[in-house]
Order: C-alpha cells, then structure tokens, then sequence
C-alpha cells in the first residue's frame, strides 16, 4: 500500500458546479431547493446522478426501496467497498447542501481517484440513501433504517404520504423501484459527509466538524384537555385553560434541558376550534427531545413528565404525553472517527469533535458497521431552510477530508 | 293605561319547544348548536323565524345587514317601540341558549300577550341582530354597531371571513340582504334576554341577573417573528422560538390581569409551518382583555404591553401587538335597570344586580337609547360552548321578567 501525499486535492470548482447544476432540481426562486422523495424532481436528479457515475466508469445498481448505489472496483474485489454518500433528497423548503454535499462530495473524490490514476484496495461505494428527510413518507430515514433491518422492506413499501400514495407507487411512477434487495450491498464501513446544520463551527471558526457522536431522540405526542370557556364571563380561578397550560410545559422544558444540558422543542401546537373570545379548552402538541447522553436523555424525560404532571395537577386538566419514537444516542466508530481527524489534521483544516444533532443515515449505519461523518460549517447555523448556505471553501474542505479518510480506510493500491 | 297583575305568564312549556325546535338548525352530535352567521343554517332558522313573527301578526322587514325585526303594532304608532330580542347565530361549537334565548323570549312574549288579547301603548319590536358572535366575520356584533353608527354598512359589508367570502356576498347568498337601510327601525329603547355566560348567579342560587353594567373589551391581533431552525441543532441559548414567546406572554397576561382583578385570554394561536423538528419561527395570536372598570382597562393593557416588551427584548425576537377593538365599559339606562329590577321583585323572582362579562348587542344599542338586559343561570357557568345549558325554570323566569318589564316600559292600553 502506498501512502499518498496530501497534497491529492479534489476540484473545488467541479464540486462546486455540481452542486449548483443539480440545484435547477426542484430550483426555488429564494435560492433554496424543493425535491421531495421520489416525486418528478427527485427523478431528474436521480437520472442525472447516474449518468454522472457511469461517465465516472462506476456501475449503478438500484434496490428494491431506490436506494442508489455506484461501485468503484478496488484491487482487492472480496471485500466490501469502504461506503460513502448521504441523500439527494430535500425538505419542502430546503437548500442545496443537506445530504446533496455528501453524495456529490463523495463523486468528486471518485472523479478526483480517477483523474490521478489511483486505484484502491476496497473498492468504494457511493450511496444516495432513499427519503432522508421524512418530509413526504414518514419515518424520516427510512431507506437506511430498512437497509439496517429495524423495518422490513415490505412494511416501508406501504407507507403513504399525505395523498395516499404509498412508497412503492412513488417508485413505480419515477422508475426507481430496483430489482437488488435491501441490504444485497454490502460495505466495510461508511463515512458521511453532511452540513453541520448548526452554529458551532462558524461561532468556533473551525472548518472540520469530526463527529464522534450522534444526538439521541425522543418523540412525543401530548394532548392537553382542559374546558372551552367564555373570555368575558370565566372568572380567571376558574378556567381550565389549555393554552396558559401548554406555555407552563413549554417553559418547564425549557428549564428542565437547560439544568440537563440537552435540547428540548415544542414544533408543533394546534388549538381545537380556535375563537378569539374563547377560551382554549383542547390543545395538540408534539416534543422532541435530544442528547448525546443516554443518561441525560433519560433524566430529560423524567424531569419533562414530572413537571407535566405538577402543571396538569394545579391547571386540574388533563394531558395525555405519549412516546412515538426513541432514537437512542450514536457513537460512532473509534478508528473511523480517528481516520477522519487524522485527515483533517493532516490537510491543515482547523477542526474540533462534534456531535451530530440532526439524526443521518449515517447513525442507523453505525448500527451494524463501522460509521463516522465528517461535517463543515452552514451559514448561520441555518438548515431546512431556502437560506441554508456554506461557502465554496468549506465544501472543498470537506470533500477533500472526505476522500483522504476513504484512502486511509480503503487504502491505496500499489503501483 | 291599565296595570297588569304579576299573574300574567308566559307559557313555559311552548318556550321550551321553541329553544329544541329551532336547536335542530346545525344541531350538534353533542347537544350543542354549530350555526355561523350567514351561513346555510342561519338560513334555515331565519326563515323559521320569519314565519313564526308572521304567524303571531307580526310584520317582519330585513336591513342591509340582514337584521331582522318584526313589530308589533301598539295603540299609538307614533311611539317608537320598545325592542327585544338578540341573535340566533352561534360559536363554531356552541350551545343553544346563547343570544337564541333572548330572541324566542321575545317571541314568547308576543305570543303571550296575543293569546291574553293585550294591547301595548307602545309597539313591540323583535329583533335578530346579524353577527353577533363575530366567529365567521369580524368584528362580533357588527349589525348593532353600525346600527348605532360605529361603522358604515358599506364598511361591514366588505369585512371577509377566512374563506375570504365578504358579508355582503353572503347575505345574497342566503337571501337576506333587506332593502330597509341600517339605522331605519328606531327603538324608544331595548331590553335583551341572555343567559349570564357565567358562574356567578348559579353560585349565588339567584334566578335573575339584574345587568346594570357591561365590561370593557380590548381587542389585539400579535404576531411573533422568531427564526425557524432545526430543533437538533440550535443550542438552547441561540434559539428565537416563537412559542417560547407565546409562552411568557401567555403567563405574564395572567399575572397583569390577575394583579389588577381584571380577565385577559389568548384564544388564537397558530405556528407558521409546523414540523415536529422545527424550532417555530412566527405565531399570529389573538388577544381579548376585560373590565367593568375603564381605568383598570388601561392599566391592565399597559401592564401586557410592558410585559410584551420585556419578553420580545430579552428573546430577541420581534412582537407586533395591534389593538383591533375597543369597546369601552357599558353603564346600562337606570330607568332600565330599575324597570328589570322591579319585574323580578314583583315577580318573586330571587335576583342581584349583575354585571355582563360578555358584550352584547344591547352593549352598543346603549350608547343611543336608554337600555337594560336580564340574565339567568348558566349551568356551571359554561357558554360558547356544547355543555352550555339553562333550566326550562329559568328560561321561563327570564321570559316572564321581560314581558313584565317591557310591559312596564311600553304600557297596557285600556280597553
């Protein structure tokens, strides 16, 4: 095995046309991008990804829930290929980067190997992981979870999106419903490269993100049921307000993450029949709760359901608080973590440890292989959103982060 | 003018029929009475309406608006007449007393006093003001404040519900658009039947509300401008989360109102874009704040306008806060109250003097003629409402207490 000098870089301005190319996609006139999983748009780039990886000599295969996967041969074709990708799909009002850096990121290292004649000892895999983003199909991540085993493919192929369309008419109708089953490919391991979708690394001027660590989740649906009242005749002792109740959860969760250290959200809050002089008797809500810690998320959620409970009892209402989903909290893989701060190092980028917030495919990989990801910094801390932005510098940085961590792990063939 | 022995009874039972018969016109699964003003079922029990009046010898004539008032000719037609009745539209989930008692008591009572071959001095009007609850189009009780001049009929008939269908449009729609123009049927003066809305004569086993005063309300529309971001990965400290805003205020109105012995409600709150992992960015709220007392009303909007200030600086977020409404306290005609007052003691009904927390019709028509409104219980002091209920006892109380006080006011011709 050869060890290459780092000065291999990739072409800042061929990622960078690429990624503004696959913007026309589902294009939005604030800049963003709209290309909901497996609709027209999604087909567009789809189609245009897997041209761009035959020109690149990789062979394409698609499995059975479209997962798209390109094969660049290694020496040595009995092991598995060192994994690398993210989505192409994006929020309504998304932006360019989210899961669209990784894929392209991972092309150009591929574009960049080949330029320079360098071939690998595992092959390498680039990998554009079905509906990430959950908008149009819920769960989120579903392509990886199934890929993972933690849902059958038949049970996802059933889900429905708002109009009732179901996963596998949405495949059928753009012609990415692929004849390999879930989980045929195999990898040796996978290393993600995302947008931090956070403020860190700007605040901290840092390039690199290497995350160790992926936020645990806590999804919840709460309900609270007090009494529709008359504004003008309800004496204030004797309401059962619902809404003056859901401000004494929102701020309780509030108190209770901040003395943990973990976060807490209330999205979610709609009012049943809503009236300006009447008082609100029945409120939905969801909660989202995270951290990397197991033991704080566990301590967040019993400091949130005592603290309902306190708020319920003195308001005398009801709040039904039902748990919809439990992420537990990533840690990636050592070694993987470690070939991607030594890429960093080694290339001069400025960098710290950093844990995921968002949940990745990259963290229902890590169930079953070794796993790392490798982050650069989002405008603002801003994502899901049309104003999501990171320079042409950083994507560079990361992609060229990116292809010295696959070097290392998937080693370079001697001459 | 003869003087008429408290013997004279209205007829409990036809009443009560009355109220269930008419109940039907968006009839709940509940018991309730969903009936938007202008809508199809507020045309249904309009034109129920309609032809009782005719069957009781009434003449019935519709304004601009679609307010209906039927009269009752008395010896001397150059009087105006004494009004009563109140309105038959109801809340999105309401209840089947709420403004429908004050119009049937009124029916009532003209039945009665046919059946019992009594002239009055003065004629008798009914009345049926449109819009009185305000759910469909704003502002609540438009048809009476642009009686008495508050706003242009051209004005109100612009005003869109959220269908963006203007009042207008609608009273073609269901045909009730009258060719009398707003401010053409004159009153000597009005006296309203409703139920309290409230806890407090049912708590005080009174019968009869004697309502001397009315409170004051503002009204507000707010909305809170926070950024939207990724509820996984926007530190707790770096967030502008509009809920959390929602929240303080919500909390510190209570606190204002509470202090100052005042009522203060958010009915209203929507979140633009929900998503469960979406940090919420911006939130239109309503804001509804009552007094008897027109200097505790001013106190008590400073108090949630400091607050409001202090809550936007400190969560850096922007909060708009508009006054929309002010209807300042209502002291109702003496001569009035005394009348109201009088018929309940002769009657032997037990009684207070009760301040309305709600606005009424009777509210705006006191600003131009002299006028009064009798209360009765409401079980457990619910209204807008499907729960809200009143006693056949009651309502036959409240009825025999306006037929003796409008009989008072109008006269009895001799024979």
């Amino acid at each position: 095995m050869t060890k290459l000098g780092d000065n291999l870089k990739i072409d800042s301005a061929r990622l960078w046309d690429t990624i503004n190319e696959t913007a026309k996609f589902g294009g939005t006139p604030k800049g963003g991008v709209r290309r909901l999983t497996l609709g027209p748009e999604d087909k567009l780039v789809r189609n245009w990804f897997r041209k761009a990886c035959e020109d690149a000599g990789l062979e394409v295969h698609v499995d059975a829930l479209g997962s798209m996967f390109a094969l660049r041969k290694g020496r040595d074709m009995s092991k598995a290929p060192i994994g690398v990708g993210s989505h192409l799909d994006t929020q309504p009002t998304g932006g360019k980067f989210d899961g669209i850096l990784g894929v392209l990121g991972a092309l150009e290292v591929v574009r960049t190997l080949n330029d320079a004649g360098i071939e690998t000892e595992m092959p390498i895999c680039i990998a554009n992981w079905t509906n990430e983003e959950g908008s149009r199909f819920a769960p989120a991540m579903m392509a990886s979870a199934a890929y993972v085993g933690d849902f059958t493919t038949d049970d996802i192929l059933s889900r429905k999106d708002i109009a009732g369309v179901t996963v596998g008419e949405a495949l059928d109708e753009i012609g990415y419903r692929g004849d390999v089953a879930v989980g045929t490919q195999k990898f040796s391991g996978f290393v993600e490269l995302h947008i931090e979708q956070g403020p860190i690394l700007e605040a901290e001027s840092k390039t690199i993100g290497v995350v160790d660590s992926g936020q645990g989740v806590l999804w919840f649906d709460g309900k609270i049921t007090g009494f529709e009242s008359h504004a003008g005749s309800t004496p204030m002792p004797l309401r059962k307000d619902a809404l003056a109740t859901l401000s004494e959860i929102v701020l309780a969760t509030e108190r209770v993450v901040g003395n943990i250290g973990a976060l807490g959200t209330i999205g979610e809050a709609v009012i049943a029949n809503p009236s300006r002089n009447v008082i609100p008797g029945e409120i939905a809500f969801t909660m989202d709760l995270r951290s990397a810690d197991a033991g704080k998320l566990d301590a967040i959620e019993k400091g949130v359901r005592d603290a309902i409970k306190e708020i319920a009892a003195h308001r005398k209402v009801d709040v039904a608080f039902d748990k919809v989903w439990h992420k537990p909290p990533t840690h990636f893989n050592k070694d993987f973590v470690n070939a991607v701060e030594t890429a960093a190092t080694s290339l001069g980028y400025s960098h710290r440890r950093i844990t995921s917030g968002a949940g990745h495919d990259a963290c229902n990989l890590n169930n079953i292989m070794p796993t790392a990801m490798v982050f650069i910094p989002s405008k603002d801390g801003i994502s899901h959103n049309e104003l999501e932005s990171s320079t042409q510098e950083d994507c560079a940085a990361g992609a060229n982060v990116l292809m010295h961590t696959v070097l290392a792990l998937a080693g370079v063939a001697s001459k």
